[in-house]
């Protein structure tokens, strides 16, 4: 069993950083419960979003700090932030902008659904990327 | 930007597990929405979960498969399975066995909120841990 988290060290010290120095977050939607992607946050991302109130991640790809939406508009507020039992993963709950998470132009990343043993599209897109990611 | 899950690949190699060979996996509750836990699996996890209809994650502290509930009885029934757009994560909404998947005896992992810089409890115990893991 792993650890649990000590909530009598700072903040960002009783969460564990993996090797690279990141955790996993999760998105929800506040309103809709709707979970909406997964990905990452070293420390700086996690100060930053706090600081202000806008998710920012860590892009594993890009190797960069990335605001989300700071491409497509589609930012997401913080509603709040908790950790799990051993502070190895990250809940955010968020105010989407837009209702498209998914560069795709999705609600949400997880449009994949298992059926038999294929992946089908499960969710509809809502808005054009094309139209997202013009400007 | 990661590369897009390509539905077109066999169910399991159209995932990107890691070079640990495993997957993050976000458990869902299907009835309340309620985010429980993050977890990790492997290929053989995943296919097992598929194959006994409870979720099946491999646990990184023991090094072993672990069926989620095979020491507490609180197990996670299959609902769904979704990935997300690049495939690098897995979604899957569960019923939970005694309405707990913490084992510390809260309904969802995520328990601790940040308020103000301190990890505050934010959940009740439904469950007393010893009452789960006296058998």
């Amino acid at each position: 069993m792993s650890h649990d988290l000590n909530p009598e060290l700072s903040w960002l010290d009783a969460l564990k950083w993996d090797a690279d120095g990141l955790i996993p977050v999760i998105a929800q939607d506040a309103a809709s419960g709707r979970v909406l992607m997964l990905a990452w946050m070293n420390r700086e991302a996690l100060t930053e979003t706090l600081k202000c109130g806008r998710v920012v991640y860590w892009s594993r790809s890009r190797q960069r700090l990335w605001e989300k939406g700071e491409e497509s508009g589609h930012f997401q507020e913080i509603h709040s932030i908790r950790a799990d039992c051993d502070g190895d993963a990250l809940l955010l709950t968020v105010t989407q902008q837009g209702g498209v998470a998914c560069h795709t132009g999705r609600e949400s990343c997880f449009f994949y659904e298992l059926t038999g043993e294929r992946w089908q599209f499960a969710d509809p897109v809502i808005k054009d990327p094309k139209a997202i990611y013009a400007k």
